[in-house]
This record gives structure tokens, sequence and C-alpha cells, in this order.
């Protein structure tokens, strides 16, 4: 089972080594002095915003929901496990049998975030919950800080559509993760066929400069992928001259050409004088693509220019300028005995060097103003109070072991949008600027 | 076959669909066009390095000979092509079939290269070539990232061993590939089990503040980790107090305690105090392991401060401010017809936009002064000048389609750290600085 219900079936192998070393060796010790099945709450979060960032999108929670349930350690990871002396019999007896049993909630995906936000919150014995640390981290680290980025794009691009075309700039499975996470952010398709394949999303592509350097004239390459593509196809025209290749582009594939891509220069004003150049050709339907080390300003920029749709490849795989974000896995409660009907005891790091953690297991609402807009988020620990009940945020994925909220790909870029559309206008701005709505601060006991 | 005959055997699903769509719709049009079978030369080569940085790491040359042996389109990849209509009959037939049969040259790994430098070269037919460029570029741009911060933490570092600790902050296969990188940059050890499974990477971790605050006390939690890992082990000290920890550290393992962790607060000070408690109770031994958004410039701050090892993590995985290279992959030499004796023609993309490329099939080779130092960079076409013949830079690693360049990981590390030790001194400066070394073309029909 996996996300590939959506797209096609593909084999999904264990997750189980995507973790530090550190998490097996704490599960031993623990196992060893009886405290492994206390009762544990981990809390994935982030202190801050990368800076300069309004809001954040939590993307990659269908892909926790695969790891978690692919998390088995099976003969050859105990095989390793064993051989390297890294755990004890006893603890590889206990991974051989692990099936993660406890309950995963978090924010759903698509949904934004704030400093603060207990974007999901994992819940169970200690020892099954600390293993998922590393894997959970990375997915959410990764995949959020990419669909952040789209969603950025998406709000410069307006209606015009954002293909994905990152894939060489990236790691080719991080390529994969980046696609479903710019789809989520906005991303209309992308150019990644293991994404197409991987998760169904639609996939786009026609031709480089090279295919242009093989054939001996231009007009020979075109004439080429006219013939196998179709009119339709999207022809390439800046391999040497632009204006010359648009005529032979308009000459050979007609005014039903599709599109012409352009991949290098000053896209505003080549594009200008491609589009004059196409009218005056009669191939007024004929598409503009523009690509180029775009990122949001560019396509900001390129918003008076007759551009039809953009691509978009190193900045959006980078997360234009913030690669990853800096969500955290922390222990928050535990009981003080395996007891499950024992309390939970909240608990919490020393703050130092700003590394502040607030204990507890933590609900969290955004609050609205009379207009439906949002005016804070608000994080407590203790009873929601009477007027936040409808508007919480977490929601329940896996219920004692089983992923109980799995949802095609459309769900979380549909609800992004939506997410996005409750929050103040200025959340779009693209210049730098504070969270655009304060996380504030509930504990138990405080008025609500 | 993969370099996991180092580690431990896994199995390696096809590479296949780490390609943009583009690629098979060239293919596609290039075989109906009779173009197909053209031979081809593409290189991979990058226009400049990232601002500031004096020379770039060629890593990940091993991970793409083994994309290349697993580049095969097995029955469900031509399902999906089929069904999604990319290709038609006639391209899958022959994708069913495809086996990379060409040659491919490369700087080997761990090699330093520069702008210009050709740091591999696919050739072949145009069909077979042309589809290799996406996960060629995604490889050689993602690990080559992590392995140049990689090494500008080694240098920081000195003589103190640097454990990558990353994962939880990239995608989890990124992660792995990432271990890796930082490997062949100097990097002793990782926490990522993925890589030590996969590559036999040496693999560290103890605890993180999750086992302290599970415990009562952190007595408690100390003496369960003891218990289980010996006294040998490295003790977390900064969830509390440290000054309180340090003792209570000491108290349970005696002065055997192989190592203390300070993971939060001015490192340098408490480095210091910590140093200075430790010695006072005779553990002066017991070495300490800093951790805590470390980079290059934050290391090289620690070198006068008793620290015996750093733990990287987020700084790594995303290149320390440069997460990708722009590594591109570009036709730039191929004949006129399918007649494997026809000449070679030189092709190239007109510049625009600062996007130059140079035609022709090239060599490389860096041409040192009298004392053995690295003083240029030298690209070229035609003969190679004789007095650069020894100095070439190009090796085999794929020979009519077989890979004959495996090697074991240590053997790009060591061969980092000659080439290293090659360039002029101010190569591992920080600051922000000129590649090192200048490039120099050699044009066919120029003087060499």
């Amino acid at each position: 089972m996996s996300t590939a219900d959506i797209g096609l079936p593909v084999e999904v192998p264990s997750t189980a080594l995507f973790t530090d070393q550190y998490e097996l060796t704490m599960l031993q010790a623990a196992l060893k002095a009886g405290t492994a099945e206390r009762r544990s709450v981990f809390e994935v979060f982030t202190r801050r915003l990368p800076e300069g960032r309004r809001y954040g999108v939590v993307a990659g929670t269908g892909r926790v929901l695969d790891a978690v349930e692919n998390f088995r350690f099976d003969a050859g990871v105990l095989g390793f496990l064993r051989e390297r002396g890294i755990v004890g019999e006893e603890t590889l007896d206990w991974l051989a049998n692990y099936r993660f049993s406890g309950d995963i909630w978090g924010y759903p995906e698509g949904e934004v975030y704030f400093p603060g936000s207990p974007v999901m919150r994992v819940e169970g014995s200690f020892a099954e919950c600390v293993l998922l640390e590393t894997v959970i981290l990375s997915v959410l680290n990764h995949d959020s800080a990419i669909a952040a980025a789209a969603s950025r794009m998406a709000s410069a691009a307006g209606e015009r559509p954002l293909i994905e075309m990152g894939a060489r700039r990236t790691h080719e499975l991080a390529a994969v993760a980046a696609a479903r996470a710019a789809y989520v952010g906005g991303f209309a398709s992308t150019s990644d066929l293991a994404a197409g394949f991987r998760y169904g999303i639609p996939t786009v592509g026609t031709s480089a400069h090279a295919f242009t350097l093989l054939h001996d004239r231009e007009r020979d390459a075109f004439q080429a992928q006219v013939n196998t593509m179709g009119r339709g196809t999207t022809l390439l025209v800046d391999t040497y001259d632009v204006a010359e290749a648009v005529r032979t582009a308009v000459e050979i594939a007609g005014p039903e050409l599709g599109a012409v891509r352009i991949d290098s220069g000053d896209l505003l004003l080549v594009a200008h004088r491609v589009r004059q150049q196409l009218d005056e050709l009669g191939a007024t339907n004929t598409k503009i693509i523009v690509t180029s080390d775009l990122d949001e300003y560019a396509i900001a920029s390129l918003a008076a220019a007759p551009v039809d749709a953009y691509g978009v490849g190193t900045r959006l795989v980078t997360g234009s300028g913030h690669p990853t974000c800096s969500m955290v896995y922390k222990l928050v409660a535990r009981t003080e005995s395996a007891d499950p009907k024992a309390p939970l005891v909240p608990v919490a790091k020393k703050a130092t060097g700003g590394k502040t953690s607030i204990g507890g297991r933590k609900w969290a609402a955004r609050r609205r103003d009379e207009q439906g807009v949002a005016e804070a988020e608000v994080v407590g620990t203790g009873p929601v109070p009477d007027g936040l009940v409808d508007r919480q945020l977490l929601v329940e994925l896996v219920k004692a072991g089983k992923v109980v909220a799995r949802e095609p790909l459309d769900a979380p870029r549909d609800r992004h949008i939506a997410a996005l559309a409750a929050l103040p206008l200025s959340a779009t701005q693209l210049s730098q600027g504070e969270p655009v709505i304060p996380t504030e601060y509930v504990h138990e006991g405080s008025a609500g």
C-alpha cells in the first residue's frame, strides 16, 4: 500500500534504515532500562520560518504515511545491524517484529503553518515513536521546503501554468518528491517521468537544443519534431537566431503551431518580440513558454509579458534559497511508567541558544476574524477554547498503526489554495516579511 | 551489479524514468527522421562555480555508473509510457532493448574541477546518449554540491573528524547520497544507517535529548545508556544544566567516559568550560563532540577550542549555501550520418545571456608549475600538447557499454586529498574568491 495507488503501483522498499543510528541505541538502552514502553508524545514543529517567509506549506504527509507503513526490519537490514554490532540480539528480536501501532495526527497536507505549529504529532510507546524521527523529518523538511517555494511561484504566476523542470538539479529521487511537492504547491505539471509514474502527475516535454544541433539545419529538426509530435508541439526557438527560428517554425507547422519555447536571453524583451512576430505570421494562438533560471521574482517580473507558461527548474527544487525547513521532532510528554493509564507528563529541554521547546501535548487552531480572515495561529495544551473547537488544524492520519487519511494528490493541492485564500492578503507578497499571522500560546491553566 | 558490492548488496530499481520527458520525444523524432544513429558526443560541464567558491569537487561518478547500468525499460515502465501516450509503439520497441553501448570518460571521482572542465563525456549514438541527460546531471549536480561543502568543512576541521548528521534535513534518499559525497569530501562517518548499509560508510550515534527527557532524572538516562553501550559511549550533556550533567556523567561512567556531546549554546565558551571540568574530574581522555548548525565557518571559529569532533547536519546536506551545481549536458559534436566512420562535426548553441557553449570533443589537463603546483585547467579540442599528455584528467569509465572503473569509496576520498594538495594554497581559504586556477582553452588549429 502506498500513495502509488493514485499513480501506478510500485514496490516500495523498507524505509527502516532512513534512520540515524542514535535512534536504535536509544531504543536498546530504553529496552534494557525498562523505559521503552512509556507512552510518549513526539511533535514536529519549527521554531521559525525561513528568513523573510510569511508562511510555510505542509507537504510530504502522504509520503510520511508510506514511510511509516514500510518501516519494517527485514532479514537484510537485521543482518546489517548485527554484523556492524549496532544493537544486540534482544533489540534485533524486538526490531524484527516492529510495526508502528500508535497514532499520528497532523496538519493535513497542503495546509499552511507558522512558527510553533505542531504540524505532526506521533504518539505511542517511546520505542516505536523514537525510531521514526529521521524519516519523518527527512520527508517533511524536504517536501515542505519545495512546496513553499512552489506556492510563492504559483502566486507570482497567477493564472499561468507552471511546469516543474528541476530534476537535473537535485538528487534523482528528491526530484520525484520535489515534483510531487510542487504539484501540491500549485504547479500544473512536471517534466520528470518518474513523478508521472509514481504519483500520476501530468508530464510534459518536447525537445532540447541538442535536438536542433543534431540536425544539419534547424529546419530539419523542426520538421522532424512536427512529423512525429504533430503541429501542436512546442518548438525550441533559441538555438541560433530567434526571429529566424520563429519564422521557420510557423512555416513548417502553420498557425496551428502549439507553442514556442524560449530558454535564454532577456525573456521580457524576447517574449514581446516573439509574440508580435507570431501574431504577424497569423499564429495568434501559438503560445509562448519561457524557461531559464526562473524564480518567483523573475516570474513576477514577467507578469506583463505575453507569456503563457513558465518552466521552473533549479530554484524550485532548491526551495528558492531555502532548500530545507528547520522542523524538529521533539518528545513533549511521556508517562512515568508503562501503565497505559498513567498520566502524561510534559517534558522539554532547557532553553539555550534559541532552542526553545514547549512541553506538553498540543492542539492548534487558526483563529479567524469576522470576515473569515485568519488572524492568529493558536497553539495550546489542555482544553481547546470553545470558539476554536471548529478551527482545529490537526487531523487523524494513523490510528492504532493503520493509515486512515489517504487521499489523491489533488486534495492537498486544493486544500493549499483554500488555506492561502483564508490568510491576510499580504501572505502572498514576495518581499521579505514576518509571518503573516502571529503564533499565540495558550497554556493549560491560563485563560482560554 | 552496483557500488553496493562495497557495502551490502541491495536491489537497485530501474533508473530509466529519472528522465525528462523531452528526452523520449527527441528520441522518437530522431528515430523517425533517421538521425537517431548519428554518433554523438555529449559533455557535462559547468559555466561557473557557485559564487565565491575556489574549486569544485567531482562526486557521484560511482552512482552514475550504477544508474547507467540500471537504465532499462521494463514492462511496468513501458506500460506507463504507452498508457500515457508519451511515445509510440516503434519507440517503445526500441526502448525495450535499450542498453547503453557507448563510451563514457570523465574526471575520476574526488578530482577537483573548474569552470569549463569537461567532467564527463558520453559518446555513442544520439539516441542512446540523449536519454541519459537527466539522471547523469541529477547525480553529479547533487553529489558534487555536497562534496564541495564537505571538502571546505574538512579543510576547516583539519585533523579533527567530521560526522555527517544531516539526513533529517534532506530527502531520505538524497541523504544517503549526501553521506556518500561527504565521505568523498573528507568526512569520517555518518549517522545515516542507510548510508552504512548501502555504501559501507562507518556509522555512529548514541542519543538525543528525548532519551534524557524520557527518564525521570538525567542520571537515570545516563546510567541506562552506559549500562547498554558501555563507558566508552558519548553522553549528551545539554538537556538541562551542562555542568551538572558533566559531573553526573563522570560520576556514572568514570574517567573512561568516551565523550560528551554539546548541541546548543555558545560552543566555544561551553567547550572550554566542559574541558576544564572534565580535566578537573580526571576525565582527561574524555572527548568533546560539538553539533548545532555548524558550517565551515563555525568549524573554523572553533579551531582553538578544545573540541575533538564535529557533527554537521543541515549545512552539509544543503551544500552550505549552494545545494546544487550548475552542470549541464550538452551535445558538442556529432556525425552527419549514421556511418560510424563519418567525421565528428563540432556543434554549439549560439551564445545568449551568458549561456556560452564551446563545440567539439574535448580533452582536459591540469598544467603544473615547476614546484608541481597546479597553475591552469587547460581544456582543448584537437591534439593534446606534448607537455600536457601526462596531465590529462579524463579517464575511461564505461567502454562499449561495460563499466570499467569501479572502485571502493576510499579511492575517491584519497584522490580528493591528493587533488586538493596539488592546488595553490589559497584553494582552501574559506573566504569568497575566484577559481583558484584559471581555465584556458586550446582550440584545434590554435597554437598548443
